[in-house]
Parts: C-alpha cells; structure tokens; sequence
C-alpha cells in the first residue's frame, strides 16, 4: 500500500519548527510493511491544501494530513478538505458536548471558535483525541481514504497509533507484508568504504534494501527484509546480515540499537573490570561518554583531563624529561598516561588520549588530527596513533569514539 | 519570490530521521522575505525526484534539493535530475582532482564511486563544498533555478548559507528591502516563559518578526527587521533587541552566534584567570565544552572527573567524613570540590558540579535532577543547587550548562 503524508501549517513553511509528525508517521507506516511515496508539507492556505492534497492522492491509496485542527483562525485544514472534495460542513454534537465538557471542567472560558473543532465534512469518520479538544477525522473517497490528525505531536502519535493505524490495516488487510529490520553500527570505514565492502552481496535476491546512515563518526548500515511470508523475512535478513558481517567485521560495534558505550559497559560489568580515564585532546568527552550509560559508576573510577603538561607530570607521573624529549602528543606520553591513571586510580584497566584537535596547533610532523590512544592492564599497555581531517569539534568526537572502540576491541580479545 | 525545497533520501521516507534540512532553508528563506512554497521530502527513485522536482518547479522560481549527491549506490539525485532534463552528465576534472587531493592528503584509500561526486549535469554551475568532498550544483532552466546540495546538516547549512542564498540574492534582487537580524541566547527560562515575558512588547509596530528556537538546554530569540530603509532596519531592530533584553537580561548569555564557552573564553582570557574542574554528575562535560574553544589550554589547566568517592577524597580533599554526613551529592561536597581542585591545580578559580542524572539513584529528599554546582576563587566560594526533571543525558547536558551560566555571570560579576 501507498501511503502519502502532508502535514499542514504556517509554522513548518518559515521554518519555525522541525516536523517530527512526518517521521514519526513514516516510522509507523515503514513498519506496516507500507510504502511513503511522498512527504509534503504546506501552509495554512486554502487553495495549497487542496492542490497539495489532491497531488498526494494521485500517487497513494492513502494520505495522513497533520495539522491545522485548532480553534484559531489559521486552523483552515477541514474547512480546506471539505472545500476540495465539495462535502458540506456538518456540527457533531456529541463532539461538541465532549469539547464543551472538558471546558466546564477545567473552568477554562468557552470561546466560540472552539465549536470549530466539532465540525466535520459529511461522511466522515471522527477519530477521538485521548490528550486534546481536537478530534481527527476520516473519509473514504473513491477507494483511497484521508486521515486528518492534529499538529501537537503527542496528540498526533497517539492518534496514529491508536486509530490511523488500525482503520489502514482493517482497509488494506490483503496488502500486508511482514517486515523485519536489522541496524548494523559501525565504526572506522567511510560510507563509501562500506558501500565498496558490501557491492557484491547480492541483496535483491533475498528481498532485502540496505541503506547506509552516516550518523558521525558512525555509520550505521540498516537492512531491512520483506516478505508475506514472517520466517522467510525473517531468514533473508539473517542471511543478508551474515553476508555484511563477513565483510565489514572488524568494523561492527554492535547490532540493534546499543550504543558503543553501552557496549562496553556490558563487557566491563560481565568481566568485572574497573577503568579509568586521562583525557587530554578529548577534554573530558571519552569519560563523559562512559557516563552516559545508567550504573557506570561500577565500572568507571575517575577521568582526570590533564590538559597542561604539569597536571600529566604531577598527577600522572609522566616524567617532564619525556614531555620534552619526545613531546606532550607522543606515544610515549599517550602509554605513561594510560599506566599512571590506571596506577593512581588503583583500578584494572587505563585509557589515554592525546592529540591535536586543532585549528592551531599542528606541525608538519604532528599535523591536526592526529592522536595516540593508550590502553594499559596489569600486564601491558597498547598505544594506536590515528589522522583525522576535520574541524576542533569533529576531531575531538572522532578521537573520542576511537579510544571507545579501541576499548571494545581490547575488551573482546581483539587487540 | 516563491521557493520549494526537496529532501531527498530514502532515510527521510521510512522516517529513520527527522528532516532538519528542510526546516533550516525554510527558515533562511523567510528570513529573506521569501515565501516557502512547499517542502517535500522523496526517496531514492529516478521517477520519484523527477516528478517531485517537476511540480515544484510548476509553483516557484527555485527549488532547492537536498541529499543523494554521495558516493554510494543509492545516491542518485544528481542522474535523477540530470535525466528530468534530458542533459547529458559530465566529470569535472577540477573537482575530481580536488577529491582526489583530499584522498591522497589523509591517506585514504581510493575507491572508484568517488569520483560520482564530480560529474555534474551539462550546463550546472558548481557549489564549493568547505565542508565535505561532495559539491553541490544550481542549474538554470527556463528562468527558474534549481540548487542541489548535499543531505549531511553540517554541509548543507553552510552551503545554503554561503552558496545558495547568496545566488538568489543576485538573481532575484530584493525590490528595495533590507533585512536585518539578531539573535539572543538565553539559558534557564522555557519557551513559553521566554514568550510571556516579551509579549507585551509591540514588534507589529516597529516591523520586526520575534521568533523562538528551543536549542536544548537553551532558548534563542531571533529578532528580523525589514525595511525599504538600511538605516531604519538596523535601528528597529536595535529597538527590539533593547525591549526583548530590557525583559529577560538575566537569561541572556550572548547575542549574535557566540556559545557559550566562547563568552566564557573571552572572559577569562581578559581577565587573564585560570580555571580547573572537578566533576560528578557531568561526567567530562563541563571540561569538554570548555576545550571545544581552541587555545583552550590558556586558561584550563586541568578537569577531574572524580566519579568515586575514594577520588574526591583522595584527589581533591573532601574529607570521608563530610561525604559520609552529607552525602556526595550536597552543597558541602560541591564546595570542598570546588576549593580542592583549584588547590590541587593551582589555578585562580575551581568549579565543581555534583548531582543525580538518573535515572536511578534519587531519593525522595534528593530526587533524580538535582545538581550542585560550586565556583571557588581565593577569597570566596558560591554555590548553587537546581532540580530538573529531565532524562539521564539531557540532565547531564543542562547541569553542564547551568555550572557554565554560573561561571558567565561570576566572571561578570552578577554572581
């Protein structure tokens, strides 16, 4: 099934706000195993909503417009349905008492305009609104149906949860699929690397789209098999993330939606490990992202951000004499970071990073973007040095995740 | 003049992101005294982006398209609209080797599909790209424009910003319009409340526009005046900057496009001050935003991420027993934070923050959101406490912006 949504108001067309309606109903009707043919957004404009709606339908069995339900007079959105489809506006009463009810109740002023929100074109359905005073509706033209939602975008997820959902399936029963997706998060290759590494997987044969969501510095792959048959779309997605995983492993950092922080703190807490953190290049993000996740204070012991050299020599005993000789940013001061953190904290494991972020700051030895991360446990320390290429922020965000994953590698064996 | 915008990408269709792009154009647009036609939004399909381009060509001078102009498989904006037009597509060499300089400097492994993102339709003018390898083009068909940029946010803000506004200006010049506009940063009052306090300011009069833009944890106010006269503009807005500033002047941390770290950076750097951190609850953040300004390191000398309560004790000098009978969430804790880490680093200030980001670990005397936050300088140390009520890391985000507002206003001597 072909489904089109058109979200309808003055403040999407300046700008004012981001629409989050239309992803949110795209999600769901993703889901559905339904096909979005197009989004659209338009003002409150009589002669746009019309010419916009009948656009939409020409190409879909079904269209969701959001917004422009109110009681103000902006709020043109039925009498525009109405007006494109030559239907009389009608009153529902029962509608109205509802509204009227909710006024008494809450002793808000009952203004006139409001009886608006109980005016319906003929022949359509009301839908009710569990959070608000603005009921949708729906109407069923020639065999393709039009759903009318609010704008406020709890009201509308509700809405189309609870009520365009359900009547979509109960209309279009013969057209469901099963649909089933798979988001494969990795890290170190770039989206076209991963597009490369993946080309000769041949995807159509299994019923499977992949797409690929550089989400920075990650980048997510996502399938996404179909079938009418729930085990085959099932096994396709399988095979198809088997394939991917045989050719981007050592990239992969989870499967789902686990972030890699949230990776590693299960690794930590089944291993029972303690960490802590000298940060200098990141500034405090590789431990602030260690702490996003719920309960890392298990794992996690301290972070010190020793970002002059006199907080790395007194606090983590690199001796000054390899500052200077070997410099701040510097595989030896990266590994006596990692080793003094980890010796101060008295913990399992320590991780350092130092680099330059830039803009300034770079040599044509020691270039912006370079940075050496460290890892030490009772037994060794590891150190990798990476170049990045971006701005002061990204570069610190890139750092930041590759000390993560050089983490994770160490955590499952792999380095 | 009357723009369309199309968003490109299968992402936006099965809704697995909201669409920004869209929302920013609009914005500028309007901005421009232009009028947003209709924002549309279709995947990856040769037929589809035809026939979107093609009707909103049909209701404005300029369409404006974002996303597809990647490397990989299914980007396909650029054929697309190439084939729409029956123009044949050709690789220009100059920005082939531009990418290819870019491959060669970093070190990256060359890999054919890049070079789609030099091949432009017959007759396209080319869109420098500061931000990433792909450029964008504008094509002029029968007097109407259409500008393609690529789908990543940071890329295509800068290139609307510099690339395409700029070319709309000289092809569609302003009949004698000038448009001024400010912007006013503030911190600590929702929008709603940022609404009340200006609503009795009469913006109609003085030909200004007000808007509101949530960028969490802050509200930014955005003021456009538009005048036939350069003069009159720049002093309506000045105008309405003065009532809007006269009305929430506590809340305000910056006009124009400064963060807040940077007013922070300014501030310090003036006053010739160093600064160490000591957090808790923010995990790193407080250090993070503070090193997002380059030349950082003039006056942060260190950050101490002191999760546990043996690293308060051990490096900062909070007595056990002080944490014992307080707890390690209280003002006491926050300010020994606060004097510790300026002793330990020696430097003329110390902050702390110690709180409850959630979502586990609140208790009815002291729920989840609550933080602390302590700034200590030679004679004296304040401290605050706020509650919120957000999620993990939104209350992370917003405690980390409350110790730096605190740390604005002691600088500026209102705290």
């Amino acid at each position: 099934m072909k489904i089109g949504i058109l979200t309808i108001g003055n403040e999407l067309m300046n700008g004012r706000i981001a629409d989050t309606n239309a992803s949110f109903i795209a999600r769901e009707a993703n889901q559905q195993g339904w096909s979005v043919e197009a989004i659209m957004s338009v003002g409150d404009d009589f002669a746009a909503i019309k010419d916009r709606l009948n656009y939409l339908l020409s190409m879909t069995d079904a269209v969701i417009c959001s917004g422009g339900l109110g009681p103000t007079s902006d709020d043109i959105t039925t009498a525009a349905i109405a007006e494109a489809f030559d239907l009389p506006l009608y009153t529902d009463e029962s509608v109205l008492n509802f509204i009227k009810d909710i006024f008494t109740k809450f002793n808000f002023k009952w203004v006139e305009n409001n009886a608006k929100q109980a005016m319906f074109p003929q022949g359509a359905e009301v839908l009710p609104n569990a959070r608000g005073t603005a009921p949708g509706f729906s109407l069923s033209m020639n065999g393709k149906f039009i759903f009318v939602i609010p704008g406020v975008p709890a009201e509308a997820k509700l809405m189309v949860t609870n009520g365009v959902l359900p009547a979509l399936r109960r209309h279009f029963p013969q057209k469901e699929q099963y649909i089933v997706k798979q988001t494969i998060r990795t890290f170190g290759l770039s989206e076209a690397a991963v597009d490369e590494q993946v080309k000769d997987i041949d995807f159509d044969s299994l019923g499977v789209n992949i797409g690929f969501y550089p989400v920075f510095p990650e980048n997510h792959i996502v399938l996404i098999a179909r079938s009418r048959n729930q085990d085959e779309a099932r096994n396709h997605l399988q095979k198809a993330q088997d394939e991917v995983s045989a050719h981007v492993r050592d990239y992969i950092f989870a499967y789902g939606e686990q972030t890699l922080e949230e990776v590693i703190a299960g690794l930590l807490t089944a291993k029972k490990l303690t960490i802590a953190v000298a940060e200098s290049c990141t500034g405090g993000m590789i431990t602030s992202r260690l702490t996003d996740v719920s309960g890392s204070s298990d794992y996690l012991e301290r972070g010190l951000v020793t970002y002059s050299n006199a907080a790395k020599i007194s606090m983590l005993g690199v001796p000054a004499e390899i500052i200077k000789r070997h410099g701040a940013v510097s595989e030896e001061t990266a590994r006596l970071m990692a080793e003094g953190v980890r010796k101060l904290a008295g913990t399992d494991l320590g991780i350092s990073s130092t680099g330059i972020a830039g803009p300034t700051g770079g040599s044509p030895e020691k270039p912006v973007g370079i940075v050496y991360i460290a890892l030490a446990d009772s037994r060794k320390t590891i150190c990798r040095h990476y170049a990045y290429r971006w701005d002061r922020k990204r570069n610190k965000d890139i750092f930041a995740e590759a000390a993560l994953f050089l983490l994770k590698n160490y955590l499952q064996g792999k380095a």
